[in-house]
C-alpha cells in the first residue's frame, strides 16, 4: 500500500486534501472550512451544541478499530449527544492531533468515515484543527443541531408515573468489545489463527459502528410524543437512568424481563460467563436512547418496534431499583466511568 | 501544596467541581453544563465557529506555563479567530485529557485562567468533556460567536489599491518564547540560577497570555468600518498575508519600516542575533489582527493608536513582496507549520 508522509503536504495542504472532496448539504451553512471560523444561519431556530473528545488507547484501540468505522463513530457518538436533546445534527467540526506514524492514506481512510456519517445524517463538516502529537491519535469533535424553539428535552423533567422507554437493544456493544479484546489477545500469542466473527456480527457492528437513533427522534416527532426527559446511553443503563433520576429528583423501577437484549449479546454474553442483563446495565457505548414519556403516550409508543418499554418514574423516597425475573429488588449502581 | 487525586472525585464529580462556579452572563444561553448538549438562542443573528486544539509538547512546555496562563490563553486564541470574522465570541466549549500526574488543584488553577477570560470577554462556558490521556495534556476549545447577518468578514475579499493593516505590535510574542526556552535550558543545567525577567514583560506577556483583539473589533463597528478581509496573525505576518493574497487572488507590498514591532522585541532580538523584522515576519502566535480597507477609511483608521498601516494590496502579478528600509524587494515567503 502507498504510504505518502505528511509533511509532504504542509499544513495547509493537508487541510486541502482531507477537505477537498467535502459536500456543503446544508443551505444554513453560509461559510465552510478554509477561513478562521464557520459561519452558520440558523434561520430562527435554536442551535444544540456538543462536544467529545476520543483519545488513543483510552476510547479506541487501532489494534481491532479500522480508521473507517473510528471515523464514522467518532462522528456518530456526537449525533447520538445531539438525537438525545431531540435536535436535528447539521454540522460537525473535526480536531485531530496525529503522529507521524500516520500517513495520509491513514487519515484519507479516517476521514472517509467521517464523511460517510456526514452524508447519512445530512450533516455538514465546516471546520477543525490538525496538529501533531508527540503520541498517539487524538479526536475531538463538536457537533450542532438545531430544534424548533423551547423544543429540547432535557434531563431533568421525567414525572413520577412516566414510563421509561429504551430504543434498539442494550449490552450488544459492550459484548462486541469482549470479543475484539479477545481476538487481540489471541493474535498476538499466535498472530496465525485467523479470526471468525461472521456469526458476530451484530455486536461487533453495535461497537464499531454505532448509529445515533435520529431515525427515532424524527419517529417521535412525527408522533407528536415530546418525552418529558431523555439521554443517550453511552456510559450503561444503570449509570444513564440514575443521571435521569437525580437531575429530575424521582426514583424508578426498571424490569429485568423488559430489557432489550440480542439474542446474539446473550448466547456471546454467555461464553464470558456474563448475563444479558449485567452488559445492558452496565456495558455502555449503547447510543440508544433512553427517555421518559407521559402514560398517556403510551399507546403511541407501543407501535414501534424500535422503541420498549422498560420501566417506570417513581417517587425519589423508593429510590432506584431493578426487578429480577424472580420479582427480587436490587439497587441500581452507576458502574461507569473507570478511566482513572 | 495540597494534592487531592481526580479519581477521589470521579468523572461527574470532577465536572461538577470544576463547574460549580461557571456564571452565564448570556441571554442567549438557554441551556449551559449538565445535559447531552447545551443550547443557544441566537436571536435571529449568525453564528461564527472555530475549534482548535492545543498539545503538551508541541503548542505548549508545562515547564514555564502556569496553568493559569495556559487556560486562559486556550480560551484567548479561540476568540481571536472569532474576531478574526469581525464576530463578538458568546461561548465557548471546553474539552481536556489530561493523565493522572494531573491534581485536582492542578486542573482548578488551569480553569482560573479560562474562568478569567470568559469575564474579561463575556463569554459562557457552556460545554465540554473531560478524559484521561496516557500521555500530556490535550485540550480542544470550540468557540462560537455572532454576526449581524452578512456583516462577517473572510480572507477573499481584498482590493487591489487596499490598505494592509495590523494591530497592537508583531514578534514579541515568538522573542517571548526564546526568552524562556532559554531559561529553561540555563535552568536545566543549573537549578540554582534564578531567570531575571523583570524588564522582558512585554514579550513574556504577549507569549504567556496573548489577547484577542475585540477591542479593535468594536472600535472598527463604531467607526462603521468593514475590512475588505482579515484574519488573525497566528503563524506570522508572512504567512498570514499569503493566506489574504492567495484566497483573494491578490499580491501585496508590505513596508518594513512600517512594521509595529516594540522595542523590547528589537532589543532583545538583538542578544538572539535576530533582527525585529524576522520576528514580525516569522515568529507567529502574535494574535493580533491582519486586515484590509478600502482606501477610503485611512482618514479614520489613521486616528487609531492600536492600529498601522503597513502596505497595501496589489495585481496579483506583482507577487508578494516587502520593501525594505534601504529600498531593496524581497519575496515574501511562507515559514508557517513546520510541526511534521
Amino acid at each position: 500500500m502507498e504510504r505518502t508522509e505528511i509533511e509532504s503536504l504542509g499544513e495547509f495542504g493537508l487541510i486541502q486534501h482531507l477537505t477537498q472532496n467535502n459536500e456543503t448539504r446544508q443551505a444554513s451553512t453560509l461559510l465552510s472550512v478554509g477561513d478562521d471560523a464557520a459561519v452558520i444561519d440558523h434561520f430562527g431556530k435554536q442551535t444544540v451544541i456538543t462536544t467529545d473528545m476520543l483519545i488513543e488507547g483510552i476510547h479506541f484501540d487501532l489494534m481491532y478499530t479500522p480508521l473507517k468505522h473510528l471515523g464514522y463513530k467518532a462522528v456518530a457518538v456526537n449525533l447520538s449527544d445531539l438525537c438525545a436533546m431531540m435536535a436535528t445534527p447539521s454540522h460537525i467540526t473535526m480536531s485531530l492531533a496525529f503522529s507521524n506514524r500516520f500517513s495520509v492514506e491513514a487519515l484519507d481512510e479516517f476521514y472517509e468515515g467521517v464523511y460517510a456519517a456526514c452524508e447519512k445524517y445530512n450533516v455538514d463538516l465546516i471546520g477543525g484543527d490538525t496538529c501533531s502529537s508527540q503520541k498517539g491519535f487524538v479526536i475531538s469533535v463538536t457537533a450542532i443541531g438545531e430544534v424548533t424553539n423551547d423544543k429540547f428535552v432535557t434531563r431533568d423533567k421525567a414525572q413520577v408515573g412516566d414510563l421509561i422507554c429504551a430504543t434498539g437493544d442494550l449490552g450488544a456493544s459492550y459484548i462486541g468489545l469482549q470479543l475484539l479484546e479477545r481476538e487481540k489477545r489471541i493474535f498476538l500469542e499466535n498472530p496465525k489463527v485467523q479470526p471468525d466473527l461472521q456469526e458476530k456480527a451484530h455486536v461487533i457492528g453495535k461497537f464499531l459502528k454505532p448509529e445515533p437513533r435520529l431515525d427515532v427522534v424524527e419517529w417521535l416527532q412525527e408522533q407528536e410524543i415530546t418525552p418529558t426527559s431523555m439521554m443517550d446511553i453511552s456510559d450503561g443503563l444503570s449509570s444513564d437512568i440514575l443521571h435521569i433520576c437525580r437531575q429530575s429528583n424521582v426514583g424508578c423501577i426498571i424490569y429485568d424481563e423488559k430489557l432489550p437484549i440480542h439474542s446474539e449479546t446473550k448466547e456471546i454474553a454467555m461464553d464470558f460467563g456474563l448475563s444479558g442483563t449485567s452488559c445492558a446495565l452496565n456495558g455502555g457505548e449503547d447510543y440508544e436512547l433512553l427517555f421518559t414519556i407521559s402514560q398517556a403516550d403510551y399507546d403511541k409508543i407501543v407501535m414501534s418496534e424500535k422503541i420498549s418499554v422498560i420501566g417506570y418514574i417513581t417517587n425519589p423516597d423508593e429510590g432506584t431499583q431493578l426487578i429480577t425475573q424472580q420479582g427480587n429488588k436490587h439497587k441500581l449502581v452507576a458502574q461507569g466511568w473507570r478511566a482513572f
